[in-house]
This record gives C-alpha cells, structure tokens and sequence, in this order.
C-alpha cells in the first residue's frame, strides 16, 4: 500500500489514530439521487450497469469526485453473489429485486452450486479501474451481504415485512439454515479477498435485515456466520460491520467482528459507542432524512453526531442508512464540507 | 367495576400485583387469521366491520372465546379518528389504509376540523356491547395510535419505508407539527376517555411507526405529545404505552408515560425491563413468527420470554407485534396455554 493510502484520514481513523479531521463517506453515494449517475443510468439496466466495469467505475469516480468525501465505495449491488450460485436475479424497475427460484427446502438447496467467484469477473475489473483512476489518497471500499441478509433474500425472494418465510427455514430447518448460511459465508469470504486482491483497501458488510431478529435469535442463527466471515478475513484490512433496524443487537454486532461498527441512526451514537467499548472504531450515524430537512437542522444534528464521538479517534462520519433517492446532491456536498469543518475544528 | 373484574388476572398484573399466572393477550388476535373474524369479514368492507357495532363486538367477543385470553380488545382500527378532523379515509385491499387528502402545509391543516369526537359513536357503541357480552372477569381494552404514528399517516397519506414526508415537516415546519400533533393528542385523550365512559377497563396507546426517529428526534418531536396523552388520561385507568421498532427508545418510551410498557421482540424482555425499571409493568414480547415455528422452538422461545420476566409481578405476555394472518389459529391457542401453564408454575 503507498504511504499516501496508509497515512489517508479514512485508513488512520479506521485503525483509530489521529485525523486532521473526521473522514465521511456516503452510503449508496453513487446513486440515483446524482445527475452523473442518472445520466449513466439512463442508458442502461441496473444490472447491466453493476455488470459493465467501465461504467460502475466511472459512477463510483464521479460520486466521490463530485462528493469530496474520504473514501470511494466500489457500485455494485448485494446480490449479484448469488447469481453464481444458481440463483436466477431481477431488477424491475420500482419493485425493488427479484429471485425466481427461492430457497425454501433441501431440494432447493441440493441444486444449488458451489459459488464459481470467477463469475463475478465484473467486480474485480470495476475495482481496478477505479482503484488506478482514485486520487492516491482515497481508499476504495468493496463491500457484501451478510450471511443473514443474502439468505433472507434468497428465501423471501424479495424484500420483506415480516420476513416470515426465513424464519420459518431457521426454526424448523436447521440443517438447511446451516448449509445455506455456511455457504453464503464462505462465499461472501472469497469474494471479498478478490476484491481486496483487486485493490480494495477497506470493506464493508451490510447486514441490511438482520434487525428484525431477537437478540436471541440473532445470536443463535446470524452470529456464528458473520462471524465466520470476520475472522476470515484477511486481518490488516479494516472491515466495517454495519447492522440496521435493532439497536438492541449493538453487542452482538461487535462480538460478530469488524474493526468498525456501523451504526443506523436509531441509536444514540455516544450511548452506542460506550456499549461497544471503546476499544472498535465506528460509523455513522445521521439520520439520512435530515439530507432533506432545512440547514439549520442539518447543522445542529451534524455537529449531535460529532460531539456524541467527541474527541476520541476512530470516527468515521456517514449516515445511518442510504442515501434517499430525492435527496439534494448540495445538501450532500453540504454535509460533507460540515464534517471536514467540525471535524478539523475538534481535532 | 366489579370485584370480578377488578381482580381478573389482567388488571391485577397491570397493577404489579401478584397474580396466578401470567395474563396474555395477542395484538390484533380478533383477525384475519380467525376463521371466526374472516367469516364476519367475508360480507363486509373493512371499514364497514369497523363501523357496524354488532359486527366489530362479535369478532371480539368470538377471538376472546376462541383463544381464551385474558383480555379483549376492542376491534377498532387506528384510522378512523381522523375521519371527523375531515380527513378522507380508504381501505383498499392488500393496500394498506390511504388519506387521499394528506396534510403537509399550513393550508391543509387550517382545512381539518376540531374532532367530533360524537362521530365515532359506533366505537364507543361496540364497547358497550362487548362489556355487555364479555365473562365477568374479562377486562376490556380500548385503543388508540400515539400522535406520531396518527401524524405519520396524517401526513404520508399511507405507509412508508423512511417517513421523509413525516420528518420533513417535523424539521422544516415546527408550527405545524406543533398544531397537528396538539390537535391529535387532545382528540386521541377525548376518544380514549369516551371509550372508558362507554366500559373499558384499560387502554393501549399504539406508537407504531416512533421506531423510525432517533432519540433526540423521538424526546424533541413525538415525546411531548405522547405524555401530553398519558398525563391526562383518567390515572386509575391502566395505560399500556406499545412502542416498536427501536429498543433505543425504551427509557424515553417510559418518561412519555403509561403504567405498562409494552414492548417488541427485537429487545430482550429482562434487559428492557431492568432499563426500564421494576416500578413499572412491561408487556411482550413473542416474535410473532414464532407462532409459525415448530412446538419445540414456540416453547422454547415462549419459556425465554417468561424466564426473561421471571416471578416478578407485573408482566403481561403478548406479541411483540400483532398476528401474522398466515397465523394457525391452533398455535395461538396453544401458546395461550403454554403461558397459562408456564406462569402458573412459577407463581
């Protein structure tokens, strides 16, 4: 790695050292929400999109340049992981994905393949053509599912309320929870080393759904998989864990691993910190909707977050969920000019 | 009231009083799922049981009789409150509730009237029938949304994954929320008052879309409201404050009011209550899909949640959300018994 990317204020705070100031990025920074995406997307599909390098490259590019954040995070999708794995994958427009072909029983499982990561050449093309186009300072971040949000996405078939259905598979089929989840979690850990291979300098793993789970349940069907694939993980690179829906599951998250814990906005960022020792560096958390409030509460929640870190290294500033489609792109850039502010004010 | 029901389970236990085992009752548990509830519904509109008082107090009483809980609850809807305040109100089916006239500036609000509390003659009617109907000692509860969920869908005219609209209001229009959730508040107290007068013998605030709000957002903009509510409701009346979707705001959940605090799965009930303190009463707090699982794991998972309250009085086993109506209503009965059972040891 050049000193340039070891010594940037994303990396040095995410080993919790010193900043000039707190390091931002964006969830779903790359998306609809930004004309030089809309004007790429327009063109194509979404999947062909996350499936074209040079496109998903130049969105990720744009977005960061456009942005000034601290850090780039690799376009693509959460699901494409499991198109190697037979599972037949749609994107309709407004209806959020589809799975043709849903795992509900062993039958369903015994036709799945072993996830060829070849496969996903695309990804780890898009890596490096953006990771040679990047300012020398500016990490790039890969990212995938957790075990339990992608096998809730390949039971439910699509997104849920209740997520009833893998729930069911978890309480009454263990052996197939297991195998499924067994699988995800060693697929997930091989497609993230290629995309660290490729020039990922940090990574991230989304537990998007697991918040609807018990802490209980949480500990006995989600846990042991994320963290499966923490520990696998190759342990110099810094690998944020972020969980939305459940504050109560903050523990847990951290004895999952990662050395930085996302955090969605319903908690108390201090509050959460101090459940999480302050021994693990985190992210987060502004709600994203104040993007769209006035500037006056955009300052005065802002500058909440940033004293609930307060002066203690290994903030990274982001909001607690994606970015919403009709946010404002200068409220964006607005925000992340605030967090360079206050950060370097604090510092 | 009657010694009967003054010392019924329910009421004993809401009290903190020591009890012979421990009450339940299920959210929404006169619903879809009943046979009883979908033969009643098969003939009318959902709005049209709501507002026939013979037919909304047989799927009571039936749903009381068939699962032998140890409360009824009033089968109502949150919605039609807004009715007299003129908002225009429709069930579709498989759509969820619409307000096809959404306030979100000054000007629809200064359209809305005063609530006519007497236009809601039919909730109050059907109470009556049911008290008249209802074993001696069987208590009755009413119902009715918190301001923010009422607010919420005042203002999004439906459902919503983000609540944008909701909170953009509540940041960008602070007279606004003000008035709106004033006005609410003070309908929502005059509506549960009448619903005493008319034989309820406790009531439950549902607040169940607060889960979306930090909690700096939840104490400045839902909280004040919400205890608006709870100081004024008649004290000898037992209030139980259901709150869902963020175990982070359980303490404030308390400081906005109620004697029993009812709570959702995605938190453990021991911890909450430790949080809380033991100088109140809780409620909860089965995952719902539970009740699709297996015997072994309904068990299991029913007995965590009676260890988790222990022999301490003042719990109240529910949900920690209403029925699923894919729900066998066999597994509902079942888990009544295996409450009455559980407690009934334990005490």
């Amino acid at each position: 790695m050049t000193p340039e990317l070891h010594n940037s204020r994303f990396l040095r705070a995410a080993r919790r050292e010193p900043v000039d100031s707190t390091p931002v990025w964006i969830m779903r920074q790359a998306g609809r929400y930004l004309p030089e995406y809309r004007r790429v997307r327009d063109k194509v599909s979404f999947l062909e999109l996350c499936k074209r390098p040079e496109l998903a490259a130049e969105v990720t590019l744009t977005a960061q340049a456009a942005l000034g954040v601290d850090a780039a995070i690799l376009f693509a999708d959460l699901l494409p992981i499991l198109e190697p794995m037979g599972f037949q994958l749609e994107y309709s427009a407004g209806d959020g994905p589809r799975i043709h072909n849903p795992v509900r029983t062993a039958d369903d499982l015994s036709r799945l393949r072993e996830c060829d990561l070849d496969q996903l050449g695309f990804v780890y093309e898009t890596v490096r053509l953006v990771r040679k186009d990047l300012p020398a300072g500016i990490p790039l971040l890969g990212f995938a599912g957790a075990p339990f949000t992608l096998a809730s996405y390949a039971i439910e078939g699509r997104g849920s309320r209740d997520f009833a259905r893998t729930k069911r598979v978890m309480y009454a089929c263990p052996e197939l929870w297991a195998a499924l989840m067994g699988r995800l979690a060693d697929s997930i850990v091989g497609y993230l080393e290629r995309q660290i291979e490729a020039g990922c300098q940090a990574v991230q793993i989304f537990d998007s759904w697991a918040g609807c789970l018990s802490p209980t349940d949480y500990r006995n069907y989600a846990l042991p998989y994320s963290k499966r694939v923490f520990e696998r993980l190759p342990p110099h690179v810094p690998a944020i864990h972020f969980l939305t829906g459940n504050p109560a599951l903050v523990e847990l998250q951290r004895e999952a691993g990662g050395s930085i814990i996302g955090l969605d906005w319903r908690v108390d960022l201090r509050d959460a910190w101090s459940r999480l020792g302050h021994d693990v560096a985190v992210q987060g958390n502004l709600d994203p909707v104040v993007l769209q409030a006035d500037l006056a509460t955009l300052k005065t929640q802002t500058q909440a977050v940033m004293d609930g870190a307060g002066r203690r290294p290994g903030h990274i500033f982001n909001l607690g969920h994606g970015v919403l489609p009709e946010t404002d792109p200068e409220q964006v850039k607005t925000l992340v000019k605030l967090v360079h502010d206050m950060g370097a004010a604090r510092s």
